[in-house]
């Protein structure tokens, strides 16, 4: 199947892919007077009496916003706001369809950092949580960074959705080639915000003091110009920052002399870098996640000519594919369902860890949870719930 | 029923009123491919490259905001964003019940006009259409007249639905009673957003070089001080403008002095203001919509003893319901049916009509269609997609 003419096809039928429903009919007019007035006072008298009951009257507590600016979609980069609902309208369809969660697209006319913080704090009252979506690193970070506060969770799936559906197969890939975490050599290739997101959530930089968080040993990142090392002069301050937890004996080099030796590669960058005999360089039944979209770093094939022992990528068209649907719907379900007021750590470790116990048996074929496998976003939310209620306590 | 015991009740099993809901559903790893990556990519292609297109490929077509900031909500006043919520959801009840709009709330935590101004540009390129709500005037005047020009339609449904509705009603009033708009004395109690949206519309007073528009002979305003006449020094600038187009005569005086003589009461503030001996002292034969809700400023019977030919209110349970929910479906379907930048005086004007032909015989009983009357928003919407087209040119 051509997939773009379908598919532009299939949009201009539709014209558009979500729509309103109503949880009642409008029939009668007592109808009207109780969904709308004078009977609709009431619900609002005791929301303004106590703003915690929002949850209880209104769509607040099954509703999360998709925003987005248009500045990194997809492949296809900075496109725009507007260019960029199909993609929002998309992944409001993934909640709906995984989670029953409503989600609605929020696509801002801005790249404004300030602006686009503002906006989602003054928009925040009729949603029960924030998924930022492709805004392009660094400013995603601080974005993000600076709306923790706002009360309910905001996430932004780019980076954790990834890092956690990473994490989720790496778990089940050294549980199939005997690894254990803390002795991983990981080598990532990209640099952006999955990149970034994936280095802390192996290295449990946001969870020192979660005892049940193992590191992995040592990862080294690298960007179009190699390995984030000291030995750079032109990092920005996202990657200095990178300094402090990768590449403990601050190697320099190109991503092939990198991966010498190394027992995992992330690819999260762009395809076709590696080939057999980069895979033939590693240490023995290396795992390989080219997770490059549409083309991966290297194909599985020839990874596996190279002696690689498990590979992901992100398609759908070939094995394990490592996609964001196994995360963020259950996780928001679990997030908002416990009322968390963000989406911490332990929440993200016990996602990853639901999806990779959802396979009773993972095998080099399966390492992953199937995309459409229904079951992993409830398992997720279950998981995420307790997590949060463990954090939180029980609302 | 008691209203607003069942209303809670009812809002606290259904968890807020609307929901989103799928245009196909997402089975298969080709159904993924073709609604979210990689298909996607070519709609938002698509798109970046003829921003027009967002018409055929997304919801934009189809969806409206309400905006709201919770300042002044139906009778409750000032209750903040969150607790607004549930009016909001009602309001996207009747969007989609009557014109098969989608609409989605966003109520806003802030009362800040330039604030509310940005925040509504920011997040218009999912919108087809922007309808703010329950905004306080005078700040609700200045918002709306501030984005007029964003490209797409902004209307503040409490000014202008109330009047064209308003007008509706009056259109066939006159009718019933052998009179001419033109030679009509109107006294209008309640110079907020309503009152003056209706005086203007009235007046003619955006419309000036439209041939078709014919101006009442006068209206006269009140508030709670009395007629608004240049002999006031406490007047504000909303209502200082109002000197240029009303009270001809500048007469001041209480509600009860102004209304003697006149031909047409209009009361949109608050109940029990009138008695019979009132309306004893209008024209012979007047014309009364008592509009306050949920009490009215005068009762139809108390109205009629009173020597009233015609009365309406804004009461679903008694006689000519005078309800925006006649309006504001049909307006926005059609506006944005017609692809309209903004919704013109000429459109107003084609709503009230429409609303007003739709019965073939009006009389006392029945000035305007029942509220529940399904055809009426798919009139409205005919007819203002017509004059929009005449203005616009067709798309």
């Amino acid at each position: 199947m051509d997939y773009f003419k379908e598919s532009l096809h299939l949009h201009k039928r539709l014209r558009g892919k979500i729509r309103t429903g109503l949880k009642m009919d409008v029939r009668t007019k007592d109808d009207l007077s109780l969904v709308y007035s004078p009977g609709v006072a009431e619900p609002c008298r005791a929301i303004h009496a106590d703003p915690e009951t929002a949850y209880d009257y209104t769509i607040k507590g099954n509703t999360v916003a998709i925003v987005s600016d248009g500045s990194a979609v997809l492949g296809l980069g900075d496109i725009g706001a507007l260019a960029s609902i199909p993609v929002m309208e998309g992944k409001a369809m993934l909640f709906k369809r995984f989670a029953d969660l409503d989600a609605f697209p929020i696509c801002l006319d801005t790249q404004d950092t300030d602006k686009i913080v503002e906006t989602v704090k003054l928009l925040s009252p009729v949603f029960g949580g924030i998924n930022l979506e492709d805004i392009s690193a660094p400013r995603s970070f601080e974005i993000e960074r600076r709306l923790q506060d706002i009360g309910i969770p905001v996430f932004h799936d780019d980076q954790h959705g990834t890092a956690i559906v990473t994490l989720a197969a790496l778990i089940n890939s050294c549980k199939i080639t005997g690894r254990n975490m803390a002795d991983l050599t990981v080598v990532i290739n990209g640099a952006g915000a999955a990149g970034v997101a994936i280095a802390r959530l192996l290295r449990c930089v946001d969870n020192p003091d979660l005892g049940s968080c193992t590191p992995v040993k040592d990862i080294i990142l690298c960007d179009s110009k190699g390995a984030i090392s000291s030995h750079r002069d032109n990092l920005n301050d996202s990657k200095k920052e990178l300094l402090g937890y990768t590449n403990r004996d601050d190697r320099a080099g190109s991503l092939h002399d990198i991966l010498k030796g190394a027992d995992v590669f992330i690819g999260v960058s762009v395809g076709n870098v590696l080939t057999r005999h980069d895979v033939a360089t590693m240490a023995p039944k290396p795992i390989i996640f080219a997770m490059a979209n549409p083309i991966p770093e290297i194909m599985p094939d020839e990874a596996i000519a190279g002696g690689a022992a498990i590979v992901g990528t992100g398609r759908s068209d070939l094995p394990n594919q490592i996609n964001n649907v196994l995360g963020f719907p259950g996780i928001f379900r679990g997030a908002i369902d416990a009322r968390a007021p963000r989406i911490t750590p332990g929440m993200k470790l016990a996602a990853a860890r639901a999806i990779a116990e959802h396979l009773r048996e993972p095998h080099a074929q399966m390492v992953i949870p199937p995309t459409l496998d229904e079951r992993v976003a409830w398992r997720v939310a279950e998981a995420v719930q307790a997590a949060a209620e463990a954090e939180f306590g029980k609302k």
